[in-house]
């Protein structure tokens, strides 16, 4: 098998996944797609395009596989819609909240141009979807409860990133220890703030917003304000938990706030008597990541294998992380050494 | 939908169904089915019948699944063999070594009998086989450890009752502490040996075993040594492992040795440099059972019901759970919940 792939957006996610499928004999990567300029992208190992030439340039029509990495919260849906008409695609969309609408629309679409999308191939959404889904298979009685952190979450440092006169910002998800501990007594009842805060680290364009290289500490100050606000008041991303903004410069934030490290577990419980402490069952899934954009990319990877697969098989529409066997990603066909 | 379902094998694992299905609005227990004489074995749900009407009795042709919970080392195959001339099936079958020729055969005789088998359908193989290959998929360069207990493996418990002049037995898998420490760090060049010792408690029959209940003190030590050489020389279930047996009476063995707690863990871990200690990504999957057959049941219940979803689809042959999408196991259709 040979998997003739491409890459839209070439952010950390296009970059890890670039570095994969350049070393993995089953991929061909046939080129690069931005909406930026593509002289101002260097890549080592393709020519970069203009994303638009890949729906409308016949030299990429037997692209079997497009990786969807453009930032998730405002780009992706749109993006997917349309390459959806033309290709197969896996992405890591991750806004949970709005996944429902995404499948469906994106399924009648892909259902129609006979193609097959996977969507939300991270690791949550994904790996620890499964894993969510697969304990409340066999505990159907049990509440499986994730935590996320310490770490930094991509999705909402890139929403806090398009708000306007942001330069550059980090947000970091927290698990509050209590929470962990009561989890694995079989606690179930927590709400979003229980579980979970928000730090961010936003360095503000100051210049940019005003258009004026001169800034008052006063001007300052109204922005910082500006921006904590839409911040903390951000539906779906921030408004559910208690966050903490703070501003720094840019060496602060490039010595401290630069690195893509990222946690989690998701804790399924199930109890003998639901009135004692005393478990009948824990089961306990969990990730610690160097890098959230390679892990990412190494998941999109094996999910884009098993796209290429299922469509042989005739597959179409879009599919979540659940809806494919584990077989189809394998590299190898001897699926008896895992048993 | 509403499966109807029928239990071969009424020990552990099969009581432990029985429990679940009855209370499970999607299943109707149509039947238990045993070897051994039916008016010796009660059941407060149903009736046990004689395993062999199940296959000749026409009131038992629209069964849609059978749990199969016959002793997996010497009876499983067998009657995975004989049922799926008529009905699916869902199985732990647990010999890691044999499952390769196993489910080779009893794919050719489902395909031919348009049946459908799932099988190795427990925690190992089972839950942990799936996270094995996943973990593979997304890591390629990592080979996952496994780690079992400390905890009751009744799969060799069985094989100890097996023998001839043994009561009963209880078998002890027990993880070396070094060696999980190693694999957080990355080590993966283990044998056996290294990572886990068997230890096993054994009540032998001496007065069945001579005929006469008179049995003297040599006749004892003679008993135990040929009891003892059988378990530690066993293929696949001792040979490869540092094995002690202890013999007790019968007294002790239920005072001590009768819990069937478990537990286990899968370890992946990612290097950034093979050559270093630090780690690129861990990934662990572990589980603490209090009662192994009740959780073994519970992931066979899970899998029956996919069997059925995935027999309306059309599927039959033998698969195992890396074969099967986590969404086939699902009570609810909402999926997207669990994104």
């Amino acid at each position: 098998m040979k998997i003739k792939c491409a890459i839209v957006g070439y952010g950390n996610i296009g970059k890890s996944i670039e570095k994969l499928v350049v070393k993995d004999e089953d991929f061909d990567l046939v080129g690069i797609f931005s909406r930026r300029e593509p002289s101002t992208l260097k890549s080592p190992y393709q020519t970069v395009f203009y994303y638009q030439n890949m729906l409308l340039d016949d030299r990429f029509c037997g692209i079997d596989v497009v990786f969807l990495c453009v930032g998730s919260a405002f780009d992706l849906q749109e993006t997917a819609f349309k390459v959806a008409t033309r290709f197969s695609s896996v992405d890591s969309f991750d806004t949970h909240a709005k996944m429902g609408s995404y499948v469906r629309d994106l399924d009648a679409i892909a259902k129609m141009s006979g193609t097959l999308a996977i969507v939300g191939c991270g690791w949550d959404p994904g790996i620890f979807s499964l894993q969510r889904a697969l304990f409340d298979a066999i505990m159907p009685e049990v509440k499986p409860q994730t935590f996320w952190g310490k770490g930094v979450s991509q999705g909402h440092s890139e929403a806090i990133r398009r708000i306007e006169g942001v330069k550059y910002a980090t947000q970091y998800t927290v698990p509050k220890d209590d929470a962990v501990k009561r989890a694995r007594h079989g606690e179930t009842c927590f709400d979003a703030r229980d579980k979970h805060e928000r730090i961010c680290y936003v360095v503000p364009d100051y210049q940019a917003y005003y258009g004026d290289s001169e800034v008052s500490e006063e001007q300052k100050e109204k922005l910082q304000k500006i921006i904590r606000d839409k911040i903390v008041n951000m539906p779906d991303y921030f408004s559910e938990y208690d966050t903490a903004v703070h501003f720094v410069d840019e060496a602060e934030y490039f010595e401290n706030h630069t690195k893509m490290s990222h946690a989690g577990k998701v804790i399924a419980v199930e109890k003998q008597n639901p009135k004692d402490d005393s478990a009948k069952s824990i089961a306990e899934f969990s990730l610690e990541l160097d890098s959230n954009p390679d892990f990412t990319a190494q998941v999109m990877v094996a999910y884009a294998r098993a796209n290429y697969r299922l469509q042989s098989q005739g597959e179409t529409g879009a599919k979540t992380i659940l809806d494919v066997p584990i077989t189809a990603l394998l590299k190898s066909d001897d699926n008896l050494k895992y048993i």
